[in-house]
């Protein structure tokens, strides 16, 4: 993706996270946030607060006058735009060859956000591919926008460009030991074995309730590392933060230790095991394997 | 406590968090602040931003000319102001009979503050007690404050008066299924199997790692619950929550059931079980107790 085609889809990116947070502004901690409206394409109930949050990003983007495909939690998958001829000024950019596709959780951690516990917010990737592939792969994204919405912290990473929270540089932890490391998990009913053995190994554990924000806080080094062992895991809520981590210097895999490239799809799962670094990260997978 | 003492000391406990507030701001997120600088009274490290935090603790209450017992994580207990006569205005409410405690931890969510986790701020526990007896108790508590810097949130409880969130008054869940429940934890280093346990009983589990904070979301619904049964959380940790959770008409109680009054003293520590409501509260002690 060259210059003028990030700088004009990275404006997309930041008015779609600023028409989103106005949106629900006022169904945070509110009750009727969480109203189940419809089952969304994921297969999970579709809230309220979640509802209005997609139609902000739909919106923007039927705004954009360029032919994007959105994949996103409540609707799936939606071509915006039609192959139309551009006129003029930033709409003039087109390249026939590539696809754009924008990879959205309109608002990750959404019983964070009924609830108003500070850990929920957007997560947006922008993929291109070749027109000639059938679909994209998370290798192909460029772009990844994380916003906390509670805090304002904004993390962003443009492939090959490092990664930033609020506008400056961030880098990973250091740090290599298990037992020293603040780990955060993702579980959600049953906790498997494998989650409670790995917390005798560690120093600190957090689950925070918002897979997006806390993959960032791998990229910044708040937490050493972070692992979803569900295989049950969208690729969508990932899709930006597994880009900021390794932009930041980071590690991403499965569980096994594969470096992940899933398609760009609604109902693609995985697990992530994501560490600060290569010896944090081979120490985690070593003693999953183990337990 | 009269109305004049509750409004005085109120207005005492809100300087000490706007100063608090304030002398920290800077060390947020900065790996300074985590800098270990002696032993506290508790027996734990000591950070840089404890121990700021604390200074001004104790800068606001030697300047309200009245005298307080404070009991705070690194001072462990301090006598600050003389028996003065009191001269004019303020001052001149003094009940010889009783003594004051504030009950302070400066900084609750240490580690969360240096890596700038959303879950970190001050807890103030205002205790009244006769100058006849020896010491004073949980019991003793007549207001309760505790404020999140990280969001701006703050709880606050006066005895027999309710518990508020940012000045409206809140009340705890009345979901009373612990398989429906979000339940927070407190675990550090080693997690008991009780806790192992009683995660598969239960539908979402939050780790902020605040204790003083997150009993607080048991008191405005936003846990169901919250458990710390290592036998090891410091009664300063919970001083002030626990009073917001009763007012709000939550429950508390140690992991046996019995209701907390332990000695307002730094080494005091103790187990806690807290609950939206006493159906659940029961439901969680009989799940402990057979796993």
């Amino acid at each position: 993706m060259d210059e003028s085609e990030s700088i004009f889809w990275r404006n997309v990116a930041l008015k779609i996270t600023q028409q989103v947070e106005k949106a629900i502004n006022q169904l945070i901690g509110k009750k009727e946030a969480g109203e189940i409206i419809k089952m969304g394409a994921d297969g999970t109930p579709t809230k309220l607060i979640d509802l209005v949050a997609e139609n902000e990003v739909i919106s923007v983007l039927e705004g954009v006058s360029r032919q994007v495909l959105l994949i996103s939690e409540e609707i799936g998958e939606l071509e915006i735009g039609n192959e139309i001829e551009p006129i003029s000024g930033e709409n003039k950019i087109i390249n026939p060859d590539s696809k754009i596709v924008f990879v959205v959780d309109p608002l990750d951690g959404t019983s964070n956000a009924i609830k108003n516990i500070p850990a929920f917010g957007i997560s947006i990737a922008v993929a291109e591919y070749s027109s000639k592939n059938d679909s994209a792969h998370l290798n192909d994204i460029q772009m990844g926008f994380v916003k906390n919405f509670a805090t304002g912290d904004f993390f962003e990473a443009l492939k090959g460009k490092g990664a930033f929270l609020n506008g400056e540089k961030i880098h990973p932890s250091s740090l290599s030991e298990l037992s020293s490391s603040c780990l955060g998990i993702f579980i959600y009913g049953n906790s498997p074995d494998m989650i409670n053995n790995l917390s005798q190994q560690i120093r600190r554990m957090r689950i925070m309730g918002s897979v997006a924000i806390e993959l960032c806080y791998v990229a910044n080094g708040a937490y050493d590392a972070f692992v979803d062992i569900r295989n049950n895991l969208r690729v969508i809520d990932i899709a930006a933060s597994q880009l900021i981590i390794s932009e930041s210097g980071g590690k991403v895999s499965d569980t096994e230790g594969i470096p992940l490239n899933s398609l760009l799809k609604i109902n693609e799962r995985t697990s992530i095991v994501a560490a600060g670094n290569n010896k944090l990260h081979d120490e985690l997978i070593k003693t999953m394997e183990v337990i």
